[in-house]
């Protein structure tokens, strides 16, 4: 069966190499599977290097993580019950806060721009009234800067008009906690590329998700590198003639006499699904890869007993047009996670 | 969180015209996770409906549905290890005959031209030789058609060689299991297009995938529905003014004032990621999808609680250039599923 290799020296490399250069702490992002690679592998591994704070997709991704770290935010709680002192809840919208009880952790999430997710930034005063009316733990505030991922190492003017607005969040907060003797909660703005490329951070955390990975669209010289590789195994072998037709609808035919092999990967397994109108893919070894892919295995020229599909998803997603978060994400779960060095 | 709703009259509606058709028995295919719906979930119903044999992806698959069918065939087996009296192997290559043990059952897959999976033609003798030196339950044989799926009600000249090809292999096995006093062993070959387009079949059995999911590709007035929507629930909502860009790099630019909504679904879901780049996307209740799309979230011109993001995989298929097997198979496994009637 296909298994994704996961290299402990590269994630830890990675981790390392943005330490070096963000000047504040560094919370990781496990969400949707550890973007596919694997959640609970991954959230192991972060903990041995000594990441304290992670942030995760809902409730049940935090409960398989929760005795990993000291902190866990969930991004998209599906309730708002108490899983744990250290398990606190994203909150997005004013109408949540009526159903969260007394106490409970909260980081509050405000829209400065990206108009996607978050109160408004006119609600923030009616909801910081709210959280302390209804006794509620205000642990963080944070936005999302979506202007950060631009392909070159200068900062957009909308970055920087929603990173001004966020100082405006924050400075009112403050001035609403300090009046009513409350504690200061954490604040958090920047996602990788955003965190790499503004090196001067006046924020309490930078949460880095793709980076961590291996990924970042820009180049920094951080020296990032992919940390997963997926391998898959051959299920069968032959020897085909030129003009023999393969796959569904006979749509690849040989162009010379050789040997054509099918490895047990599919779209099945979460690979983008590789067809006729789609440009010409290899794996690792560089081998041809055939469309059309089926949901379980795969057609390449070659003989080998095991190839690598995927060694950097920037690569595949180029081919099909998207990038590389979705090409990672969608990395089946039940595929068998191997940690190498 | 976001949800997918599984018909239970649907599913059997659209066995009950297949199995009106057929003039031979139903086997469902429900590896990859049922494709996608869910394989406890919809093994429960077909067992329900009355169907007894399945075909599963790997040993995982099968042990988790193993007490409810007599027959569960295992596609792409993992190890040859014995998992229970009614769960057996396919064997798709002549070296595994070596590392199975003797009174283990195996279904032998042939390659007819597809040139994809299973052992040569001209293997079939050798092979039939090993299985029986090593005492192995041959318990069926068979092949994929792979040209049944064009979009027409005709069968090519493709899909008829292939069918002629594997009458040769059955003769070639009943020769071979009469001379040596072994059972006849079980002969498929079709699946769904296949099986509803060729009506006077001689096979044994049909395997039944995509159709008694709702879907075929071809119109065969057989009124399939289909069987799964897929939901998402409100995270937040705003007024906005035309002219206001939301997403990230703010790549939709809103064409007049509304109320804009984040949905708790995103490409991390299993959603294909709609883009800039691909064409009009709507909800079933024909609100505009805005891309970019999340890993979690998804914006929509609406200000529902919840929307239905899927309903006819076929339609999301032809935005992004794919076919709905692969809208389906990568729905995420952490989705809950609700059977409704």
């Amino acid at each position: 069966m296909p298994s994704l290799l996961i290299s402990r020296s590269k994630l830890f490399s990675n981790l390392q190499s943005i330490c070096n250069i963000v000047n504040t702490n560094i919370a990781c992002v496990v969400k949707d599977n550890a973007y596919g690679h694997g959640i609970i592998e991954i959230s192991r591994l972060l903990s041995e290097f000594g990441i304290k704070s992670v942030f995760v997709k809902n409730n049940f991704e935090a409960i398989k993580i929760k005795d990993l770290f000291q902190h866990i935010t969930i991004l998209y709680p599906t309730s708002f019950d108490n899983l744990g002192d250290n398990i606190y809840f994203s909150v997005s919208n004013i109408d949540c806060i009526y159903s969260i009880k007394p106490h409970t952790g909260i980081e509050l999430k405000v829209n400065t721009g990206m108009n996607r997710n978050g109160i408004e930034v006119e609600e923030l005063q009616k909801v910081l009234e709210l959280i302390k009316k209804n006794n509620i733990k205000l642990i963080g505030v944070f936005t999302h800067n979506g202007y950060g991922d631009l392909d070159n190492d200068s900062l957009s003017s909308e970055f920087l008009l929603q990173q001004k607005k966020f100082i405006d969040v924050k400075q009112m907060v403050i001035d609403f906690v300090n009046k009513n003797d409350m504690p200061i909660p954490r604040f958090h703005s920047l996602s990788s590329s955003g965190a790499i490329k503004c090196r001067n951070i006046s924020d309490d955390l930078v949460r880095i998700g793709i980076a961590m990975y291996g990924y970042l669209g820009v180049d920094c010289n951080l020296n990032l590198k992919p940390i997963a590789e997926l391998w898959a195994n051959k299920i069968s072998s032959r020897f085909l003639k030129a003009g023999s037709k393969i796959g569904y609808d006979g749509k690849y035919v040989l162009k010379s006499d050789c040997i054509v092999s099918s490895y047990d990967i599919g779209y099945g397994d979460g690979l983008l699904r590789l067809n006729e109108n789609h440009n010409e893919m290899r794996t690792k070894e560089g081998y041809l890869i055939l469309p059309r892919m089926s949901m379980d295995s795969t057609s390449i020229i070659s003989d080998e007993d095991s190839v690598c599909f995927m060694y950097n998803a920037d690569e595949i997603a180029r081919i099909f047009g998207t990038i590389p978060y979705e090409v990672l994400c969608r990395i089946s779960p039940f595929i068998e996670r191997e940690i190498i060095d």
